[in-house]
């Protein structure tokens, strides 16, 4: 959920504001923004918001940092109608102000001059930042490759970034996506031939499932399909709603009469059929995900037919994506995933030797590495250093909260920021689980809970029947039934024992009948789960 | 968890009785083991357990298998005593009844035949087996790899295998798991340089991390630890314990005064110490997850130091892999890991090509995939069919509970039988946890849970007091508690607008209190907490 925010003096402009799906342990929590309380509370200073690129963890946060604060935005078309798409779900399009910016383009935002330089990616109208300030330049990446050969001929400007690097520049922040790998990053016609060799051995409908913002991909496949003689129907919401963006922004190029409606899929001979889906995660109520399971109105696979994902498996999915490859193998279709050669999909961001080519280029005096994990940035800079050699300054890692200050005097690690991360259940702008609620649903979720009930009578200050015990997701009743029965014995041995003091003070009841009964049960079972005593004065 | 009946007459063999991690939506399930109701319902016929090898996808569900029924179990003398050491964990290991085998060795099991065929596979001592039947011979591959230059020099018995294959073989059920890689799998002997070069490169304390049961490639540890003049030490219970098993079976060789004690490790100087850890997959508990967050008590890993993963990632295991190197990372050390040429990793299964040969070698008249999922099983059948030609007469994939019947007549699909798996919490052989009770937590996880208490006065049949409420998970207390004084007013009118009639009967109480409860929370803030209304009579 990439987000940062440059500061000079009393002015601040914030690049990017993404979003992230939650990790497994973050129970029923859909999604996940930046904490944003570091520019609430300099509110006053804060000038922008600058968007490199339309991709979710770069623009998902928009809204939410939106309903907090009124803030210009700065962005490509497509990125802004990206963004568009998302405040309108939560009703928050009126009030954005949007700039639509060109890559060349030059912004003046208090004492920043912003220059929008065009890079290639895996989705088009992305852009790297030089921004200079009155202490140097300062380059951001945004997410990038180096494309020879992009499929809409706008090639990476290699050529200003040279002259930035020329001049001097003060300091890099750069994409460590894919520092992992060795050599360069395919070029997105790589994927070309592949394509081609699927709609050319397909017997039936062919199905191909890609990101939907992905618009290089699409147009390649609409092209395929329309020389193979397919028709070609999109299927799910995001795949519409993107692909209708990118064809008012003439983005994405359809071919003449090409086009089948969904509720005519099944109703055209399968050899003449491309189908293009979203869902290639395995997101579960996905359009892909419905056909896995034969449950989408508009599309049953067939024995003869090949879903071909051309996408990466999102580390954390590989679980549900190789589920929904099973379901597609079991309706007897062919399923085309994976690495191989030519390949079904390539990275949008650089590999190592283009990631040198960026430092070579730029030649920084200081470089931080931003999007990736801890071991990618570190790995990174050991990169940086073993290119730029003493010509590097220094190169700094930080972590979330973290900031880094310069001056004339040089750059030091500054102090920590309250920033963090919000929790969002089911989408409204309004729904921020607590931690602590989450550290609850992970204790229920693992042993569930018990509940001694206590009614005391207001009168003698006595509890007159046997404590009841309530519990779920902890032993089945025929199980437990014996156990429970123990249990509330467990109960009432405590409240016996208690002097007629403590009996006065809930409190301290609640807390000696819970360690009671966490000994009891953690003896007889062996697990823990939630317990929480109640005392029903009655 | 791979377990399969082959079944003549009223004779049963059992091939095999794994374990699984569960996934993630089992929530609070430490291990799964296969539902063995089918073998218990046919307890009588049953009369051997035979074992492939000691992976725990192969022997994990031994223990619940003997608990239920006495067995004789065959196996290599390193599988049995794999198998003991879990069995010594139930306190089982004195009833069960091991007969120790080699491969080459032949067993007369009622009606079966069985040969015992050397294969290449991760761990040593794996075999495949050949097993006569009046029908003709089945061929179950076990795991394999077909390893060119195994580190033993024991080669795979490709002889034995030839020999069947020419004599006729009914049936070939073979290892799926590397269908999708094209090729040959690389030779153990192939990680050999890299751990040379990490040897040779790094600074301070070499870390390297394996599967505990890779005799091979601790033995190929060992002997670069013992070039390069470092001690070395292991951590991790289950490294101390399979080495120790391996070492007393003549299967490690262990060099002269090699070993360092754990505790000696970080008073001996840094580059002259290697550290053998288990934890490749990022197991909380394990040796190397301590390492990565400082605190295992015998050793801190500093820059300078370097952490060699030398093991695959296990789908599903690649977010806590990689938080655990983030950590590695932070504390200044170099991590190995991921593909690379040369490899720090080599599967122990076969790929394309030697699929391909097994398939030549065998000739079966039928062919099953085993080991892998649907899309692996399926496209295994395509190879086979590609290969084979009309030599083969048919190939099954068959899914966990379905039968395959063979007679003079050829092969068919037979009735699906009651299998399944069976989920345990906490490792004891009782603890088993019904689906209802994963249910429970898996909705508990999401939204916690809502339980109104209302105490009714017995003698009165009304509630006298406005009915609490109790949550955890849902919302926080300060959040909710206007949402809670609100619901109290609704399980209170709930309670007045019933009839005398209704309020004698609990049940539909708590179901009406229920409906309107869910009713109302979901409108105001559309979530869907377990709601659980209790009354309590007092």
């Amino acid at each position: 959920m990439n987000c940062l925010a440059l500061r000079y003096g009393d002015n601040i402009i914030v690049i990017d504001a993404g979003m992230m799906f939650p990790d497994a342990e973050l129970l029923g929590v859909d999604i996940v923004v930046p904490d944003f309380s570091y520019l609430v509370e300099n509110r006053e200073h804060v000038r922008a918001l600058i968007l490199t690129h339309g991709h979710e963890d770069h623009i998902g946060g928009v809204p939410f940092l939106l309903s907090l604060m009124n803030l210009p935005v700065y962005g490509t078309a497509l990125t802004l109608a990206l963004v568009e798409r998302r405040l309108e779900e939560h009703d928050l399009e009126e009030e954005a102000e949007f700039h639509e910016v060109n890559p060349g383009d030059r912004l003046e935002i208090g004492p920043f001059g912003i220059e929008l330089i065009h890079v290639t990616h895996s989705i088009v109208s992305s852009v790297a930042l030089a921004i200079t300030t009155p202490l140097g330049v300062v380059i951001h990446t945004g997410d990038f490759k180096v494309d020879p050969t992009p499929t809409d001929n706008e090639p990476f400007d290699l050529h200003t970034l040279a002259e930035y690097g020329k001049r001097g520049v003060l300091m890099l922040l750069s994409d460590s996506t894919n520092v992992d790998r060795s050599g360069y990053t395919e070029s997105e016609r790589a994927v070309r031939p592949r394509l081609e060799e699927c709609f050319h051995r397909a017997e039936g409908r062919l199905v191909v499932s890609c990101f939907a913002s992905s618009v290089h991909r699409l147009q390649q496949i609409l092209e395929v399909a329309a020389e193979s003689g397919r028709k070609a129907a999109f299927l799910g919401r995001s795949m519409l709603a993107v692909t209708e963006i990118a064809h008012n922004l003439d983005l994405l190029d359809i071919p003449d009469s090409i086009l089948l409606r969904p509720q005519d899929i099944m109703q055209t001979p399968a050899d003449k059929v491309a189908v293009i889906v979203s869902g290639t995660q395995g997101e579960p109520m996905s359009a892909l995900s419905r056909v896995a399971v034969d449950n989408h109105k508009h599309l049953s696979v067939r024995p003869g037919d090949m879903v071909v994902l051309s996408a990466r498996i999102i580390p954390g999915n590989e679980k549900s994506i190789y589920r929904m490859i099973n379901h597609v193998a079991r309706r007897g279709a062919e399923v085309v995933y994976g690495p191989m050669n030519p390949p079904v999909h390539v990275s949008g961001h650089a590999s190592i030797e283009e990631l040198k080519l960026m430092l070579g280029l730029v030649r920084p005096k200081y470089f931080m590495p931003i999007h990736g994990e801890y071991r990618q940035l570190a790995k990174h800079v050991s990169l940086a250093r073993h290119v730029a050699g003493p010509a590097l300054d220094d190169a700094f890692v930080l972590e979330t909260g973290e900031t880094l200050e310069i001056d004339a005097q040089g750059a030091r690690r500054g102090p920590t920021v309250n920033v963090g991360r919000v929790c969002i259940d089911s989408g409204s702008v309004d729904e921020v689980v607590e931690d602590i609620i989450i550290r609850d649903r992970r204790h229920l979720s693992e042993d569930g809970f018990v509940l001694p009930i206590i009614a005391i009578n207001k009168n003698t200050g006595k509890n007159e029947a046997l404590p009841e015990i309530v519990t779920r997701g902890f032993v089945s009743l025929e199980d437990g039934s014996q156990l429970l029965q123990d249990a509330r014995q467990v109960v009432a041995r405590t409240l016996e024992n208690s002097t007629a003091e403590e009996r006065t003070d809930w409190g301290v009841m609640q807390e000696k009948i819970r360690a009671d009964l966490r000994r009891f049960i953690s003896k007889q079972t062996s697990r823990r789960p939630l317990i929480m005593p109640v005392i029903l004065e009655v």
